[in-house]
């Protein structure tokens, strides 16, 4: 099947599993995690270069998730090729995760989402205020 | 609250709600079938300018959605202010679905991730077969 043939318009498509898995709200905000620079708030999540994070700093930088939530995530971008694990033989072991080139393409592509939904929170919220109103 | 500090790394920020809800496939779906030109094979998918459609041609471009979901998908589209719902009084009447422009400016951000997906799914098929083989 040549790439142009894929076409996640169809449900047989493995790029319709393949959108689904990567339109998902931990997805974005782990490779956020992964580029920022740790002072995360204002804008700056986006700043930082991609350097390798261990788990718990990831799980630092995301309230709200849970370790199975993470842990999931993580496995699945990896087997995907969107991040490296790394395992470092110290006591206790030293495990770091670090974005692919694949996973920085991806992540050039998400960024936005986080940004646009920080940016529109406003004109949402008036506009379910409206909604609710009209409705009723 | 100023926009500047919505942060939806924040799991209490209203804009990781509303992140979970954009980070949907079915949002990214509807919102590419909103442009469409309804010949979406071969990446023609974005290739139509933004035209009210019919629910049941959304239906028909979505193959495997299922009435509810499309349904609920259309309704909190509506209600966040990306889509509007127009009924004319036909017999029987006419219900169409157009982009606003905040859907406009969404889809702009998400209409890469479907082209994303077909584009890299050979890579992203060759890491998991990989991964497979590596961790067993």
């Amino acid at each position: 099947m040549s790439k142009a043939e894929y076409d996640a318009f169809l449900a047989g498509c493995p790029s319709r599993q393949l959108l689904d898995r990567i339109t998902d709200k931990w997805v974005a905000l782990v490779l956020a995690a992964l580029r920022s620079d740790g002072s995360h708030r204002f804008g700056a999540d986006c700043a930082g270069d991609p350097r390798p994070r261990r788990y718990s700093e990831l799980f630092r930088t995301l309230p709200g998730v849970s370790q199975k939530m993470l842990t999931q995530t993580l496995r699945a971008l990896e087997r995907d090729g969107l991040i490296t694990r790394t395992v470092e033989p110290t006591v206790p072991v030293t495990v770091t995760y670090e974005m692919t080139d694949l996973g920085f393409s991806l992540h050039e592509m998400i960024r936005g989402l986080k940004s646009w939904a920080e940016a529109h929170m406003d004109d949402v919220l008036a506009n379910r205020a409206a909604y609710d109103t009209r409705v009723g």
